[in-house]
């Protein structure tokens, strides 16, 4: 594991590590901010974040603004890579298919199947690597953005006891039935609609026995938010389990990083009070 | 003059525009940022940044995170390319000379002079347009970094009574005495170093009129600060000409925009205050 990129950022540390997955046969790299309390040598709780399509560790911490809110509340924020990377990796020449669109799935169909297992690099590989080389307690939450979103709120429902606490930013809550997830799904798992529903949230809100509350923001002018994010299918499904949901539509609000830059603060403040 | 981005962001507006810019004869991108203040139409003080080597209007409005701070005070936060434009504007293969790096100087040498006009543009044309076009009030305020830290002191050095604030971040101070700020100067305003201190704080210290206190925020690990920044020659200049100086050391902070991300609140405080 090597340390590639280090910036001081509201007292704290901004990283980017580059470390060889066993999960996925791939070099990856992950940000990793720091907060004082952390250099001071005390194990902090720690906000994993899932980025979109097209993203790579960089968009999230170059745009999002999470570090003075983080620093705020002594914060470790883990933001990963969205696929495996490499030459040798399968890729598609499309933007949502392939490298930057592993949809935190692990991969059953080829050329697929080899690298793209996000599932379980999230969900095992890096925290035990966080765990083990950084000052972080066991304490977890999680959050993403868009493709993202659909990462942390299905991981954090098929691990019940594993985070404290989820949100999401523009998540696409119904991937079985937007062009975006039908694609993917359809690529990654196959044809057979049944295995899709274990990366569905709403599917998985029916047979969700914790009831972890979901924090859900959504731009009201999200140019996806009909075609791909479907907000009112989460909403009926959290409804209809009696899971309790905090969605959120902000008006005028879009898909873009200045979106979940105006609402972090208030995810990150709802994560830390969980992780307290 | 046409938008091409549009984003909802903390309450306000993240746009940018592009028009021709008649000094520069070129066609040219600027970011604004309009708090909710604007948006009902009051018109609100305006503070612009000046971005540094090899930026666009982009990377500040995507990565300081300062319409957190605009919105909290109500500013106008305008942020323009930092060159001319277009294949038809004269370019060199260094990112230290030609587009992306106008020096915001007015070219005396060929094949500069046409187009690399920058200071004109910042003083005159762009403010004018801003303060016509948008609910901007004639209260200016300017900061900028590293090249653009050098743009917005020799700029408010040079026009007493036109900002109420100034500020910088990491700024080029003595460019007539450095590697990117001999290079620039020698193609832009040629050989007679007579010219040069029109364009360097040092120099335009020992005359200065207006006793306007600079606010220099410097990163004590910055990767330039011995052989471009030299903040020594800033403070001895200061000291010398009695002009107030407020220079923040800040240890391990680098040359990045994870270092103006964790002083642009501070700083536009700071405008914030004069510009009430």
């Amino acid at each position: 594991m090597e340390r590639i990129e280090r910036h001081a950022s509201h007292g704290g540390f901004q990283e980017v590590w580059q470390h060889t997955s066993s999960t996925l046969g791939s070099g990856m790299h992950f940000g990793i901010y720091l907060p004082a309390a952390a250099l001071a040598g005390r194990r902090c709780p720690v906000l994993y974040w899932l980025s979109g399509l097209t993203c790579t560790e960089q968009n999230f911490i170059t745009k999002a603004g999470a570090q003075r809110y983080a620093a705020e509340h002594g914060l470790i924020v883990v933001a990963p890579d969205t696929s495996p990377r490499g030459e040798n990796v399968a890729d598609d020449p499309a933007y949502d298919l392939g490298q930057g669109a592993g949809f935190y799935v692990n991969a059953a169909q080829q050329p697929w199947a080899r690298h793209y297992r996000m599932y379980d690099y999230v969900v095992d590989e890096l925290p035990a690597l966080v765990e083990t080389e950084f000052p972080a307690s066991a304490a977890r939450a999680i959050s993403g953005h868009s493709m993202g979103g659909h990462g942390a709120l299905t991981i954090a429902l098929r691990n019940p006891g594993r985070y404290r606490s989820v949100s999401a930013f523009s998540p696409i809550a119904a991937p079985s039935r937007v062009p975006w997830g039908e694609k993917a799904f359809g690529a990654y798992l196959g044809a057979d609609r049944e295995a899709w529903k274990q990366h569905d949230t709403v599917e998985l809100l029916r047979g969700a026995t914790e009831r972890l509350p979901l924090l859900v923001e959504q731009g009201g002018d999200d140019e996806f938010l009909e075609s791909q994010l479907k907000p009112e299918l989460l909403q009926a499904a959290c409804e209809a389990a009696g899971h309790p949901l905090q969605l959120n539509i902000r008006p005028g609000y879009d898909h873009s990083y200045y979106f979940i830059a105006s609402f972090i603060g208030e995810h990150i403040a709802h994560h830390a009070a969980a992780l307290r």
